[in-house]
C-alpha cells in the first residue's frame, strides 16, 4: 500500500465516471483480484463479471487485489454479455489480434480520449475483456462499437488480463486528469538573478586564473564560455549559487602550494544561516 | 502466449535500444519474473539486478515470466547501484511519492519521449526501480538525473513493481514506434460512391413511401434527412450498400398485407457473387 493516501479519495471522486470493466468468463480468481487492483490504481470502480460465479469472492481474488476489496465486493455478476452491457452507450472490445471485423481499431490512448469525451457528454462507457487464454469470440466482439488493442512487441505479445486493464485504466486516468505527475519538483529557493550568476562567474574564473588553470591564453575565452554554459544549464537557485561560492572558496582555501591563501576572495551573496 | 508471433522478432530488433531496467534489491523472485514479462511485452531486454543474487534463476521468477526466460537468463547482477549504472548516460529514478529532491519530475509519457530522443542521439538510458515495500532510498534517487512518477489514483496508489515497469515500457514502446495499434480495421470493399448511396436512399425511401411510413407530410423532409445522416455515419462500402439493398428488398418483399408484392423495386448494384 506504499504511496496510498485514503484521505485523497475525495479528489478521485470528482473525476467523471470511468469505464465499466466487463470480464467475460475469467478463468482464474487471482486474475480477477489483479484486475480489481489495477482498477483501483486508476480510480475505476464498476466491475462486471459474466458467467464466472464466485470468482470475485474467492480468497485468491482478495489476496491479489492488494486491498481493493471494495471493488470486488461491489462487482456485479451476469449470465450474459447482453445483460452486463445493457446500460452502456459506448462499448469497446479489447483484442490482441485483428479479427477481420469492419470496426474501428484504437490504441489505448485514442480510446481513452473517446471515452473521456463520451463520458463528459453524459454517456456511459464500457470495456469488454475476454478469457485469459482465448480472448473474446467473434460474436462477442461484434457487440462492441469499437476495438481497443495494445501496441506491444509483436515477438512477445502476451499481455495478461490485469495488465490489459492496467494500460486502459492508465490511459483513461491520464485523459481524465490531464496526466500530470502526482508530484512535482519541490519549489526551490528563488532563482538566481543574472547579477548573482555573473558574481559566481567572477569568483570562479578569478580563482581559476590564480591557479593558472587557463594555460592556453587563446583558448581561455572558449573555455570560459563552456564553463558559464554548464552553470546556466544547472538553472541555479540563489541557494545553489551560495553553495557554489562555498565550494569554490573551500577548494581555493584548501589548496596547498604557493597560491594557497587560507582566505576567500569574495563574500557569499548572503549569510549562510539565512539560506 | 496468445497473440505472440516469434517470426516478428526481427521487427522489434530494429527499434532503438530501450532503457535498461535496474532493480534495486527486489524482494520476491515472482516480481522479478513479472518484470521480465513486462519488459518482453515492450521489447526491453537489458535487466540489471542489484544485491538480489539468485532472484533471476529462481523457479518463481521463471514461472511468472510467462516465457520471457531469455530476459532472466541475460540479466546481470551487481553488488552496487554505481556498478549497475556505470555505462548509462541518462538515468531516471522511479518513485511513488515526492522526495523533496531538486530534480525534474516527469510522467511516464514525457520521460519516454526524453528516453527516445536520448537513445536516438546515441545515449544509453536506464531506469532505477526500488524495493517492493520501501522503494528507493533518498541517496539512491540522488544518483539519477530525473525522476519518473505515475499519475495514479491518490486514494489507491500502490502500483506493484512489474506494473511500474509495464507502464514505463508501454510508454517507451509508444514513443519508439509511434504507438500505432498492432492491427487496423481490415480493408473493406471500395467505399460507395455518392451515386450508389443516393440509389440506396431512393430504394429505401421509395419502399417507405409505399408503406405509408411518413405519416406526417410536414415531417417527411426532416425524417428523411435523419435517415440519410444515419446511413452516412455508417460510412458504407459498396458491399455494405448491396447488403442494405438486400435488407430493404427482403423486408419489403416479405411484408404481408395489401402492399406485399413479392418483388424487388431496384436491382442490387452488382451481382452478389462478385462481392
Amino acid at each position: 500500500m506504499a504511496g496510498t493516501d485514503r484521505t485523497k479519495a475525495d479528489a478521485a471522486a470528482l473525476l467523471p465516471a470511468g469505464p465499466a470493466v466487463v470480464l467475460v468468463e475469467p478463468q482464474l480468481a487471482e486474475n480477477v483480484g489483479a484486475v480489481a487492483r489495477a482498477m483501483a490504481n486508476f480510480a475505476l470502480s464498476d466491475l462486471r463479471v459474466v458467467r464466472a460465479p464466485g470468482k470475485t469472492e474467492a480468497e485468491g481474488a482478495r489476496v491479489r487485489s492488494a486491498g481493493a476489496h471494495h471493488i470486488l465486493e461491489a462487482a456485479r455478476h451476469f449470465d450474459s454479455i447482453e445483460e452486463a452491457i445493457a446500460d452502456l452507450t459506448l462499448l469497446f472490445a479489447t483484442t490482441a489480434r485483428g479479427r477481420g471485423q469492419a470496426k474501428p481499431v484504437d490504441a489505448p490512448e485514442a480510446a481513452a480520449r473517446l471515452m473521456a469525451q463520451h463520458a463528459a457528454g453524459g454517456g456511459r462507457v464500457g470495456l469488454l475483456f475476454g478469457r485469459e487464454r482465448t480472448g473474446l469470440e467473434n460474436d462477442e466482439i461484434a457487440l462492441a462499437s469499437r476495438v481497443v488493442t495494445f501496441p506491444v512487441n509483436p515477438a512477445y505479445a502476451s499481455l495478461n488480463l490485469a495488465q490489459a486493464v492496467l494500460l486502459v485504466g492508465y490511459e483513461w486516468f491520464k485523459a481524465a486528469t490531464g496526466g500530470a505527475p502526482a508530484f512535482e519538483m519541490p519549489t526551490r529557493s528563488p532563482p538566481g538573478t543574472q547579477a548573482e550568476i555573473v558574481a559566481l562567474f567572477a569568483h570562479l574564473e578569478g580563482e581559476l586564473d590564480e591557479t593558472g588553470f587557463f594555460r592556453s591564453p587563446e583558448k581561455r575565452a572558449s573555455m570560459i564560455r563552456n564553463i558559464r554554459n554548464m552553470i546556466h544549464r544547472m538553472d541555479p537557485s540563489r541557494q545553489d549559487l551560495q553553495t557554489l561560492h562555498g565550494i569554490v572558496a573551500a577548494l581555493a582555501e584548501g589548496r596547498p602550494g604557493p597560491q594557497g591563501r587560507g582566505r576567500t576572495l569574495l563574500k557569499p551573496l548572503k549569510d549562510p544561516e539565512e539560506g
